[in-house]
């Protein structure tokens, strides 16, 4: 596997992520995407928008401000519980984020020497609204989205007909100020998050009606019991096991794990690298009663890429408790007034998911004696879908490509490419994962036919014009190529 | 038409924006989009993506971070230049934001007594980067998405294989610490902005191949002239009359401005309450040649709903300068450097198109003797395609209902609503924009069939299940009910 900096330089190069305005002058933990980076970014919101939302009876979505006033963070315990422990070794002048059981204990990296415990830092950035000094008031930036579900809650039950169970889910950005960013987009100071609160009735945590989708996802577990034992093997178990065997503690908490867990595995990420940690009691936040993270094997470790905690009523209460608001659910059933659980938080960044599929997909083949990378990108994920290319630049063959391009365009998200040799192109489709290369040539001109390429298998068929579209839309669904046509080549 | 209030109040009412974070306090100018608003946003977001990227060969994309050093605002002159005017009326202690020409001129619309200039102020957002404070640097929340652009500028060259001419586009979130922010989501504080900046060689400003596109499109147009010798009317011309006449000065502006300005008539826009206004001299904004505004006559009168401003290579230059970085675009014909010219800058607010929507889609109507207040979006903006009804919650109506909505969910965007009667749930739909409702009734039961109801003439044909998608697919795209079967009913 490559490593964090060369993956960060291959982003570059090839226009996925460029450091933040870095002709001024590059702040640690700020980044730009490019051309590539924001289509792929896109098409990850899409499809968890469009998996935890929009094909979802029971979860709506908001979109919350980014700025929000002091009281908000004083409610959600941010201002008072969210701190970030700084440490500093007095010999390298360096400083670095510590966790809280690593406080007295913890070595500078560099010189080997015991880190000094700096104080306490707030990781939030504050900044003030209003035009004159006198009338200004001090806000902060989000530093997760969650809270502005939270503050909606009863504005959503007032609009939207929603009933127990149900969902309110968001995307946005969120701001930290990092002691120490680092892993290129793993810990960025400004980031964009994408979560679910999940609100169920206190006495029904488990009455889960959705549960059989997921009851048989194979997932690699890692308890909190195991790692006090100092074992780090994961069991392969199903979210049935998970659940019978009172590892994870309700239904739902256990249905959104499988969920969410499946949907890494949809997107072709390598079951291998995958795990699911549970929190031990000292990392818990202040808000949850139970966290379970689904890790990645990344080339710096076994990280976080996605947190399912269990926030249970803390939120709701600290916002009825500081609002003095009635934040109750009226359940019409029983006529009672009651205060929902938030039994799963799933909570995960863009930009890490962005990460992990690239690391994921990376891959250096050899073919006819050089070097070939290949991101092997699910085709849904993947900037571009298609490809077009003409053989040559002449005897009206560009002509012919562009008016192919200007038919695909309009269903696919394409490239267009006509310089330099055909197998250059070709690899340059390869390393950024488009799935699906259509070229125009000679024959073209005759039987309105064209070739059709697989970025994996590097083999070809030839397609008629008339029949492109449905054929590359099987291709990019799955079908093999050998099952949609003669391979007629391979590279 | 409804006031700005009505529309705030109706807004809140059924869930499309709330006042930010309003169970603890508001602030003025921002505001949360709710289950409604959300999707309606994404939605047109989408269309501009793909009208203004997805769908152009040399249009690519990018997303930039909003927090950025100081050096990039003082290259770009927004330190320096970016500043209102704070107004203030000592009687009512009432600031105002200023117009240029109104210092020294305008009066209190209170009391009516002059306002005193009270000084200029920058209206970006400042916080600081860094854990510590000594090793903390000043940063702005970015004022304008355009800058992320230029300052990518040269990375974007370098990757993506761009030629001349050719457009970066970009939608993020910008700020501004507004004076007195104002008339909802007109002019907020937090705002999404959708901007490109179309750069164009400096000697091929006519050199524009594409310009048949939008040649016919009718504009009415309030130009600089005119508006010099207080002549308000406005003129029904052709892009190619506007270019042809040397109102629009080069060809690529005329055929961005002719673009956005079709955009807005294909999404359904009343083209009575639109025009294309130049700005006069003194209100051209310090990096600007030349700005044409596309306005709406909202209930508070013409104000700008996009601008697209010819910025020449004011801000290459000034970045090139500050950064002392070759920023240079190498010209292969001529083996020249060249800076380019962004002979067209579309610059509009997600927000804003989105209170222009609402605005003009509000309808109230008289149906049997009640009101009926009808949102007549396009099928493309509206928050949810269709709407699935049991006609009454028994006798399987609901499990068959239940089935429906699962086939069309994973097609279109869909509710489901079994409560309350069946008019009063039509209404619902109507007053959310939706354009089609399908009713599960007892006939369903024995033949598989169900009634597709279209909102705006209310009349309503019968379809089998297994032609339903293919029928609301072309009733979505624009095809009549009438077309489509044999109308059985109407309210």
């Amino acid at each position: 596997m490559v490593t964090v900096d060369e993956m960060a330089a291959f982003c570059k190069r090839k226009g996925f992520v460029f450091p933040s305005a870095e002709i001024h002058e590059n702040l640690a933990g700020f980044y730009d995407y490019g051309p590539l980076g924001i289509e792929m970014k896109r098409n990850i919101k899409n499809l968890w928008w469009r998996s935890v939302v929009q094909n979802k009876e029971n979860v709506v979505g908001i979109d919350g401000a980014i700025i929000s006033p002091e009281s908000v963070w004083k409610a959600s315990g941010h201002v008072e519980s969210f701190v970030d422990i700084v440490g500093y070794c007095k010999k390298c002048k360096k400083k670095i984020k510590l966790d809280k059981h690593e406080i007295g204990i913890a070595k500078c990296p560099n010189c080997g020497i015991l880190y000094e415990n700096n104080g306490e830092f707030n990781p939030m950035f504050e900044t003030t609204v209003g035009a004159v000094k006198e009338e200004s008031k001090k806000v902060y930036l989000r530093p997760e989205t969650a809270q502005m579900i939270f503050v909606n809650f009863k504005n959503i039950l007032d609009t939207s007909r929603v009933k127990l169970p149900f969902g309110i889910a968001q995307i946005g950005k969120a701001f930290r100020n990092e002691i120490s960013p680092r892993n290129f987009l793993f810990r960025m100071r400004e980031f964009e998050q994408m979560e679910l609160e999940f609100f169920v009735h206190p006495q029904k945590l488990n009455d889960c009606p959705n549960f059989d989708e997921v009851k048989n996802v194979k997932i690699n577990v890692l308890t909190a019991d195991q790692q006090e034992n100092n074992d780090q093997e994961t069991t392969q178990m199903t979210i049935n096991d998970l659940f019978s065997n009172k590892l994870i503690r309700t239904k739902w908490h256990a249905y959104w794990i499988g969920l969410r867990y499946k949907w890494f595995l949809d997107i072709g990420i390598n079951p291998d690298k995958l795990r699911l940690r549970e929190h031990t009691k000292d990392e818990l936040s202040h808000y949850s009663m139970e966290t379970w993270d689904i890790e990645y094997n990344y080339p710096f470790g076994w990280k976080e890429l996605e947190g399912i905690a269990n926030r249970t009523d803390f939120d709701l209460k600290q916002h009825i408790k500081y609002s003095k608001k009635d934040l109750y659910y009226f359940d019409t059933e029983t006529n009672e007034k009651i205060i929902p659980y938030v039994v799963a938080e799933p909570s995960v960044g863009v930009d890490r998911i962005f990460l992990t599929l690239l690391f994921d997909s990376y891959t250096e083949e050899e073919v006819n004696g050089e070097k070939r990378i290949v991101l092997k990108l699910h085709p849904l994920i993947a900037p571009y879908k298609v490809a077009v290319f003409p053989l040559v630049k002449k005897d009206g063959l560009d002509k012919k490509a562009k008016e192919v391009f200007d038919i695909l365009k309009k269903e696919f998200n394409c490239f267009y490419d006509e310089s330099g040799s055909i197998g250059r192109r070709y690899r340059r489709m390869d390393e950024i994962g488009t799935k699906s290369t259509v070229t125009i040539d000679y024959q073209t001109l005759e039987d309105d036919s064209v070739t059709l390429r697989d970025r994996d298998s590097m083999k070809q068929i030839r397609v008629d014009i008339k029949d492109l579209i449905i054929t590359i839309r099987k291709f990019l669904n799955g079908k093999k190529l050998e099952n949609l046509g003669k391979i007629i080549k391979k590279e």
